[in-house]
């Protein structure tokens, strides 16, 4: 586990790091305004720093180290909690990482499933004074904190839109089991997603519902301008929906065309010929007494009885739009 | 980037256009109403005098810029904010513009995403004095504003409702794969139109909601009128889709019908011709002691046999309404 | 345009046609209740007298002149405005015609969009004196006008019921296209239905929570009656969609049942036949040395083969359940 | 028509039943509380003394009569108005019947569609004394009533249900168009059921919100009970009916299945023997030319070249997993 | 029939079986907290002690008594009652045990319907003082009942999730009907979960509601954990209902593709023996007058024709990707 400590106000900041929450702790920033992050979660003891000194709830704790949460946001006496879940886009595999955040009136405190860099963009915009960001709250933070992971989100969203479009390619060619596994695949990881994101906009109306004082009036159009992200993340993910089952639409009707195509190649061959091999297996018989067999023309007769059988035989499939 | 700028009251109406922003700003209209119109977006510095001169929130001028925004309407200080989406008929695609508007105590402000001109007829009523638009408030000009664009979705329909006929009356001839994947196309046209304009519903509804002090109540019927449009071509499009899904079912249904076809002719043919091959197949053996092949009426025999097998065959045929 | 006046109280009851409005006003009635009902549109001219005498709002016009419009209800100053869509059956197809109605104080004017003749039966019991209608309000009447036009919803849904019952025998015998092309149009048929009563349901409730003035407390368990009613003919509407959607899955079964059985007996007929052939074809080879060809019993005993092979292939199918 | 009356108070109770409601209306209890029952509907007219005494609305009667209603609950100056239909299982088929029920302050009135049965038990419950009845209000026997309308509706679910299970088995073994047809008619049965049922618990839900002072508050716990019954019943059904659907989908699969193995069959049958018949008429050729005839081993090599053809196919076949 | 009972306080814990529930209530405890279990249901007249002294209303007893009950939550005079349905996984079956609570002031009575024993743990808590369960009051301890119960339903999903995970790998091979009636026995496994789950999220929903003075404030972080759980319950349910909906496309996409390409085999086959066949059945027949026959070279010539015919053919094949 490894945490670090920045501590800002709109004059100056500055950031610690260490191996242990107490020793960040002790860095508090009195005056001003503290963000302490803890990367990687061992056990609620290595965490009971913090909650002696915020005063978390025990059912919190729980929640920050079950990784299996769903997105939410609830009030506490002194803070509000948030739990959310960051995309890591490893290659072709979607990977979810659990954020947990609790804002209090002068601290921010994130918690971070896995060890990783996902906030090295705010951190820089806090220690470089760059935007507004040291001259606003905490809530304002945590609105910032929030904002970068759902900014993770369209990019995890453009590398399967790309995926998707693969698809449509091949869905009219490839005719493979393996096109449907695939599709499958995507499929499960936009439901995934779904799932994980579809929360969050619940949980962010309820934040702007609860009215709580920790978030300041002005912050309003902030929060709303993030919903109005997630929901498009919702409906994009939506629209990628709608493609793979047009995907598969047309994959099927292709996989029945060709069905079609190869029973009627079937059919017209077998059709033309099993009459033409019958009538060369009755001149192929031994009987002793057999007529036309002694009868000059015969045989030229006989082809000319086969061509206009294959030629009417041409003829109905012609008529039946079959050639 | 081009702008212009209309002043106008109930007495007078003049226009005036510029390249620069700050240029038709200068002609604000102080006593009437005043409509500026920005054409093609380029970046936040070419908005700078618009923000400051009417205090807009840094969100706000992220929306703008930002093309890809959901169609919503928000109340900030001293302005209500409306994104929307303009359908541009381009032959067979259909393209996206996004409006956004501003709208003030006294002045409307437009955005157009890309050099266009949406406008014209609202223009040449102010300008020429037609209707009641020169008597009323900046909200009916904003009002006319959004319903010049809604009425643009109705001519985009006509187009789309043409294609989807043609549709029907493909779908029982062809069975071409080409066929499903134009349908997936249009399909899907559909839904991109749908998600564009399901959010302008409710971004109306909020308007009406908002209670806002720069909404006449005189206003509300007709937003009113103008949401009904909005359902009515939400519903047009689904009726569409409707449509579209019925096309594919009788596709479908003809596919295998006709599948169903070619499998009988086969099984007709084969089944008729494969017994009677057999048969003269076994007089054209060589076996040394064969009888019949020296009795004399043997080979007649044969085919009255074959022919008596044959018509039996059309007979269970037929009686299994085959043929 | 031909027009009629009704004029009516307890105690009598007159009626007046004319080809133009204002004639049709000059006769408006003052004591009691008129009833003034225009029949064919034309144009807002037309209109004027109306639209002066009773104050109606251009948006109002505007709506009862364009015939695509959606059932609602509304309330202006001093009117409530509504529109329904009657339901036309001539023989096959299925119509609709706008019916608007402006329900004043002491006056009921409807508007039909096509000359027709929906109002017979109100206009006798107006006239005649049947039941309550004339010791009742303007609301009465326009309650009246609403559930007569209600009644022929249900005439429609007859008919409609009875071709529904039809396509269910059909779909077991028949696995022609156009058996799925014709339940294409009927489905049609039942959405264009349902999309224009389902917003007549809306408007009715809205009717009741208007609240307002011109409709008494005291005819709320008739509106409520015609909510139901409308409710009835939704579900109506929809249990004719599920019976449509169970007798495509049986034909779609059927035809799959039916290509079944012509693949099986295919399959048996070929299997058996083809190593017959075969056997045969050996037999009728040339080779110089072919010892069996000279052996005194090869040939019944080659029937005795083959009869036993005939019946193994039977006794397969047979296990298999194919016979 | 007959009719029946009971009267009862804590202490006693007695019935009377006569053919008239005139005659029934006499014996009316003035102390006590009183159940009217009239089985059998059949005009305006022989209502007339109920609706005069008890100032029924004109709506209601013509609701009672008319026995296409949804189930539905309606409070009218001085009495609640129910109406709900009874299950009657006939055998195979299911009949639905129309009871209303008015409630007043000290009387309960019952209409039964058509002559029957429903309320035996009920009405033994008050003659011997059983349970809490007797010293219960009226709202207490309407509640009696409709739980015993309910309680039916357990029955038809039961036979309902094994009907389903039976299904279940058809669906491996059985691929007859008739089960799909059979299906399609439960499955019907079902969603008449699901929408007389589902519209009564709504009404349920709007008695306990009417807050009437006809239903005592001591009574909404039973209310409550009876809700959660009928909420049990619509789930039942959905149960079944997903039931159903996995039917249908196994015996598609079945049918898929079974095409494909029969395919298979035909497919190997041919292509093994398809080959082997070519061989052997090459060399039942007559060309006067044909070396291979006279090589003495040519017919045994034949078929050994035969024969490895074949075990290649097998081998083929063995490997692509179709043996 | 056997019951316990648990005596705590803050300062210490007993425990007392017994095989009558009257043995047991006369443990109760008079200053501090009592939880009596009952575990398996005989009969009303088992119950009656309990009834009696906890004043417990019919109804209430009816539902404990009937195992087919909904999960609910209602408020009666004095107590809180809910009804919960615990998953019992025997091995590959899942079966449902009705555990009823009931919450007073000082007392928690539970009903287990069939004999097992569910509350282990909980029991240990108590009386081994772990956790703070000692110092809550008895809403605490009907939380704990509840959250244990809850944590089984945990257990019951990880290992239906690992059954559905052998279907992925199976779906791709197999083709037996038996992988799809064993899909629809796992799906019925989810939905009846799911059945009994989702009701209990509305109770915990109602319980909050409620606002009971049997509940504290301190509570409700609890409760509302607890509704998470659940939600997340219903949620990993649907995501499994979405993975065999796609194993079941999957499979059918598979079927399809295999009998794809037995066609495909079959055809190749047939068209290219098919014409070969005729003709050296052609040069079998038995004219007296074919010159060809003579024709010194007219044997490998012939054969010559065949290899280009059959070259041909799977060039053709080639060119349309059949092979």
């Amino acid at each position: 586990m490894d945490c670090f400590i920045i501590g800002y106000d709109p004059v100056g900041a500055w950031m610690k790091t260490s191996d242990t929450v107490a020793d960040v702790l002790a860095y508090r920033n009195t005056g001003g305004l503290s963000w302490i992050h803890i990367n990687g979660l061992t056990g609620p003891s290595a965490l009971q720093p913090l909650t002696e000194t915020f005063n978390i709830h025990p059912l919190t704790v729980e929640d920050i180290l079950d990784t299996e949460q769903r997105p939410k946001a609830e009030e506490f006496a002194g803070y509000l909690f948030i739990i959310l879940k960051a995309i890591l886009p490893h290659e072709a595999e979607i990977t979810f990482d659990q954020i947990s955040l609790i804002l209090t009136q002068d601290t921010v405190i994130t918690f971070q499933e896995r060890p990783g860099d996902l906030f090295k963009g705010i951190r820089r915009r806090i220690l470089d004074n760059i935007g507004r960001i040291r001259r606003m709250g905490a809530d304002y933070l945590a609105y910032g904190i929030l904002d970068s992971v759902v900014d993770e989100y369209f990019l995890a969203l453009d590398s399967l839109g790309k995926r998707v479009e693969d698809f449509e390619e091949r869905a009219l060619d490839e005719n493979d089991v393996s096109l449907i596994a695939d599709l499958q695949k995507i499929k499960q990881t936009l439901i995934r997603i779904r799932r994980i994101i579809w929360p969050l906009r619940e949980s962010l109306t309820s934040l702007v519902h609860l009215d709580s004082t920790l978030i300041n009036l002005e912050l309003e159009p902030f929060l709303k301008d993030l919903q109005d992200n997630v929901i498009q993340v919702v409906e994009t993910l939506e629209t990628y929906r709608d493609l793979l089952t047009g995907v598969m639409e047309v994959n099927l009707s292709a996989l029945s065309n060709r069905m079609n195509k190869v029973m009627k190649v079937l059919t017209i061959i077998s059709t033309i010929f099993i009459p033409l091999t019958f009538i060369v297996g009755v001149y192929g018989m031994n009987f002793a007494y057999m007529p036309e067999l002694n009868f000059p023309y015969a045989y030229p007769i006989t082809w000319g009885v086969m061509v206009l059988i294959a030629a009417g035989m041409l003829w109905f499939f012609k008529r039946r739009h079959w050639l």
